[in-house]
């Protein structure tokens, strides 16, 4: 009763190698093949006995796959695409993890038939990068939301949310666009902003670099663990979802001159309000599994 | 050999409480008497047991000792100086646990002669706040500031290094401003964003608040962990070190305005070389042991 019975992963980084290790966990029957445009992620991903078998060409990979997964930063999808659509069988679903949608869709299509696209997004992930750094039980518990198509195989999309649930996640379905407005704001813009003031704080010539690292822990070191994320990845992600980050940027930008405003007025009510309604989400996102409830994260204090 | 004999914490919530369960720990016979001005944070300290007495008022809590830690919102510093003023032994010493320190050190001598005063600041913390929220290695391998004064005691400011040492803390020594530059980069000016950011994403119509939840994990969970910190001290950390943060905020706001100038035109270059730069101070916080090294902040996954 396996959703898929042949998976193939092109992309064997963070995220693609997790799901490997997933697959072998939780569906250990399922014949892997796995594809990584760098000969040395391939060595690596062989040495570690990610897949059943590491093909030298993505094409190659896919020539018998039911579901290929393609594990790529968003700009490489389209290039991607175009190259294993003569080698993938007609009945093969193809699907990404992309944390944009609606340009993917687009570059998806471009070459592969509507039917077999499935565009989805596991929102899951840590700092870290490359065929080491997965874990298999990365997607327990987190979202993992599909965009499916207009035009597209409502079949192919229940399977393939029954593949990600299978290795722990949950499933949620929405539009492509509603997609990359939601994910905007809970993951562009946070990535963003902590990118800029990591940036900043490099930059002072009051305050040494060493100053930085030292007294991180007042609260900066919390913006430089996703500011240490994937840069390929991440220039892509900007590139694609443009608008909407645009729009979430601006938001915060208005926002945060209000907030600047009340410090130089000297306006504490204004500071409290804010300070005391933000204590709420973190309730929620603690209340529903959303992250670790112990405090601080349950860094270690010794 | 203990640096001091009689210590009163003024102030039994998650800094105050955790020096007290400190010094159990590292100097168990230090005599501790504690006071709070909220007698239910009064009658939990008590139940806990966290010192060998609990006083009525700040006063009678000062009366005997030879060091005195003021562990309250900076905002509230200079009428508690004054309010223990007329009890303090001659030979005391008072220290504070503030964020900011020009404007704390203006409000203790305002009240206690400047010999008996060292500002000082641990650079720790957790989100959460309250006598019960405190733990006895909140400062191993962090560091802790003094900003001792001119015509201040040098002997004092080396009895109280000596003090935050035994608890396990790293000491260092700067002046006021420049330990508020310093903090106002590192610790002040991401909790103003982190504030903002978990505000702005509360307050959009398209994207509904259980979505900002779900989708937390996709980077917007690691900012509202500060969001959720104590609003009365941040209130008032804002007030006190106002031009410091105006200075950092400006800076940040310029460099996030030049970022979105290049998402806008589709720069990728220069996304991609800040992208690449701001992963090396990640680098260095873990080196320097100011950060968990493992991924996610240690973070369970399953």
């Amino acid at each position: 009763m396996l959703p898929f019975a042949r998976v193939s992963i092109i992309g064997l980084g963070l995220i693609g190698s997790s799901i490997a290790r997933a697959v072998r966990v939780h569906m250990p029957t399922v014949r892997l093949t796995g594809h990584d445009a760098d000969p040395t992620v391939r060595a690596i991903a062989d040495r570690l006995q990610l897949c059943d078998d590491i093909a030298d060409t993505a094409g190659a990979a896919v020539t018998d796959a039911d579901l290929v997964i393609l594990c790529v930063p968003v700009g490489a999808v389209g290039a991607l695409a175009a190259e294993i659509a003569p080698e993938l069988p007609a009945d093969a679903i193809v699907t990404d993890v992309g944390s944009s949608k609606a340009g993917v869709a687009t570059a998806l299509t471009a070459s592969i038939p509507t039917r077999q696209v499935v565009p989805a997004h596991p929102v899951a992930g840590t700092e870290n990068s490359g065929p080491e750094a997965g874990f298999p039980s990365l997607f327990h518990g987190r979202w993992c939301i599909l965009t499916p198509l207009e035009g597209g195989d409502p079949v192919a999309a229940a399977r393939l949310a029954a593949f990600w649930e299978a290795l722990g996640a949950q499933v949620e379905t929405m539009t492509p666009e509603h997609h990359d407005l939601v994910l905007a704001v809970t993951s562009h813009l946070p990535h963003l902003i902590a990118y800029t003031i990591v940036g900043t704080a490099s930059d002072l010539e009051t305050v040494t670099r060493s100053e930085v690292i030292k007294y991180s822990a007042g609260g900066f070191r919390d913006f430089t663990r996703i500011a240490a994320s994937d840069p390929t990845m991440w220039r892509d992600v900007f590139l694609a979802n443009k608008d909407a980050v645009l729009e979430m940027l601006q938001r915060f930008s208005e926002d945060l001159t209000a907030l600047q405003r009340a410090i130089r007025w000297g306006d504490g009510d204004a500071l409290f309000d804010l300070f005391t309604r933000t204590r709420a989400i973190r309730r929620g996102i603690i209340e529903q599994g959303q992250d670790d409830a112990r405090p601080d994260f349950g860094r270690a204090h010794e």
